[in-house]
């Protein structure tokens, strides 16, 4: 894999076998400020690590350099994604697949990562990609309302569209709105759903008697977008493979979607997973858009991102400037660094950051000042960007139509 | 109540009170020949029984002699049909919402009992009808695939309509084709889902842990017709009151309907219970179409219908002629005399045959002979006119589309 993991050797020796962190589709709780013990996970969920052979694979077959956040290891994980490059070096096409839960008017930066690696497989590879906004997953889990998720669904999604994908090559969905325009979603989820006990979905999501049934049969609904049955207007009668990019917390729908795969007559999803995106306060757990103190929002002013970064940004500084001089700080739990490692793609300046941060030269004042001035002008850049997608091209990209592309000749 | 319910008080002393008829909406088992023991399951339920102060009151508002399945107490229970009536006296409309399960191509004569009295209350009361065909449900339960069911449902529907259904005041739906039609259906489904957990359908259905997903969840999927907010090209923004006619076998969907009501925004739903329509072989179960030799289908000819109620229809004949002459048939368990309670409307006819049979003037043959002369003439007369119904009318009954009322006055 790329330049280095958030995990280190030092942390997993820190973590008992039996102490395992807490990572599902809603909570991610790490026992160490590093964050989750991703060697451990991808242990436990049976996953591939993204070595430097893969990498040099993508690039060789899709001509062009892979991408910081892959190189970097925040894109450290997959599933079947040689076989994947088998087709597509047959000479055959996939589709890209990935998501966003809308529980919020306002994303945080973390949220953009999937779907800048995406956007850059897009590009890479020169396929579709469909965008599943849930806000019917949102309703069910927390207290908002159909109305409110699918408002929150439509300003997510023009947050989405401001990354610059393109509306010939893009399919951005609202459950809620789609379920009723396209009666071949349902159709498959129905499918699923019968292949689905919960019994199952108790032992992979934990499931309990006392969840509501729209908890317990949701996991088909996401499930549904990795057959491209489900997109009759784009793939036509074809079974185009799909590539999965998204957070490991995702990972537990997917290895149900791939378990049912054969009953459907499809061939099993490839995934390639992203590391969580470190609330401020620390990797402990991730940014959250409930916890505005958690985010850095796509919507804050530049004084707001310095503001929360300088009070917030958990530090990786020793207590005294003496003491930070002479032992340097932890860049491995070094909140401001981690935002680096994200949104700073100079490889040379970062790695002249951390060798000035491990060494003490540089101050976990000066760290911050780095990382609000890294952010401010990303997140200004976005909001400029933002203003520019109007109600005509949000209702464009979710709009089911042909995309351009012709999977008449696709078979595997 | 009317005439006379097929449960004497001999039969309710024969049921010890902790050995309990089977009833749910997959399963009717009776302990009894002469079938379910409607005053335990009325009790069991907690519905009500529909008596004669009842059916006046429905005579005298809807200004239309009563139905005579309803006038016989084969519909001989309800929920809240008095509070229904109360909002139709104060000038309120309401709309009629029944279903059925398409498994196979071909319904039964059974079947058509709910359809006929929704008919009548069509017409009584001049109101609007929807009508579920779940084809999702088949498919979860049985071993049938989506195309199966949804062809099914179709091949179902033209003997629904073959009965004489207004088009201009009539929508038919199947859930796998108009799931994917009307986005405000899909809604309703997650709102309702909201509301339910596994724990109580676990307790009002019977499912357990290794029960498929769909299954779990299926049971928001028949309420969900019951808000009028699921056709809003019918209701528009209007609440409208809902009176909904089936077997008493499919009452668990509506009272799990009826807890999710007010959290809805709605008023419960009223209902009007039929019992069940005996398999030739007797009434201990209901008559089914996966059984082809329990019942007399709407495709079988004349001689069919003949031979089948010839050689299984069950006797309450005695064992010889002469037994028969001298004590008289048990008209509670002949099945011949049981088809006629459903379908010879002539009352003073079926008084007299009644009253022979008892008596043992008329022998099993000769009223199995009255069964078949009736049934004949019924099936062929709905032969002929199914034949008329093309897929261009089935299409015009299943587009969603305003039907030939105004609600926009409607209020409650």
């Amino acid at each position: 894999m790329g330049d280095k993991l958030p995990v280190t050797d030092k942390q997993i020796s820190n973590s008992p076998e039996d102490d395992n962190d807490i990572v599902d589709p809603w909570t991610v709780i790490s026992k160490s400020d590093a964050g989750v013990d991703y060697d451990k996970l991808i242990k436990r969920f049976g996953c591939t690590y993204i070595d430097s052979e893969l990498i040099e694979r993508i690039e060789r077959i899709s001509k062009t350099p892979i991408h910081p956040l892959i190189k970097r290891g925040i894109f450290f994980s997959h599933r079947d994604l040689h076989a994947l490059l088998n087709m597509v070096e047959a000479g055959k096409k996939f589709y890209l697949y990935t998501g966003r839960g809308p529980s919020s008017d306002s994303m945080h930066v973390g949220h953009l990562i999937p779907f800048i690696v995406t956007k850059w497989l897009q590009e890479a590879f020169d396929v579709p990609l469909v965008i599943q906004m849930t806000d019917d997953e949102k309703t069910l889990w927390k207290n908002l309302s159909v109305e409110e998720t699918m408002k929150m669904a439509r300003e997510n999604a023009k947050d989405i569209i401001a990354l610059g994908f393109d509306v010939n090559k893009t399919f951005i969905f609202s459950n809620l709105d789609y379920m009723g325009r396209c009666a071949a979603f349902y159709q498959n989820v129905i499918r699923i759903q019968k292949c689905v006990t919960f019994n199952q979905v108790k032992g992979i999501f934990g499931f309990c008697d006392s969840d509501v049934i729209g908890k317990i049969s949701f996991p088909a609904i996401q499930a549904a977008p990795a057959f491209s049955s489900t997109f009759p207007f784009i793939f036509g009668a074809d079974k185009v493979p799909v590539l999965i990019p998204c957070a490991i917390d995702q990972d537990p729908y997917f290895r149900m979607t791939r378990d049912v795969s054969p009953r459907l007559g499809f061939i099993k999803p490839a995934l390639i997973h992203s590391c969580f995106f470190p609330a401020l306060q620390g990797a402990k757990t991730k940014m959250s858009a409930s916890d505005v103190n958690s985010a850095v929002f796509l919507t804050d002013t530049p004084k707001q991102i310095k503001t929360k970064i300088n009070k917030y940004a958990f530090s990786g500084g020793r207590s005294t400037l003496e003491e930070h001089r002479k032992y340097g700080g932890n860049i491995d739990v070094d909140v401001s660094y981690q935002l680096l490692r994200f949104f700073l793609y100079d490889d040379e300046k970062l790695e002249s950051i951390k060798t000035a941060y491990a060494n003490g030269e540089l101050l976990s004042g000066e760290m911050k000042k780095i990382a609000v001035e890294t952010l401010q002008p990303i997140v200004a850049d976005h909001q400029t960007k933002r203003k520019e997608v109007t109600d005509e091209i949000l209702n464009q990209f979710m709009t089911p139509r042909k995309l351009n592309y012709d999977f008449q000749t696709v078979i595997y």
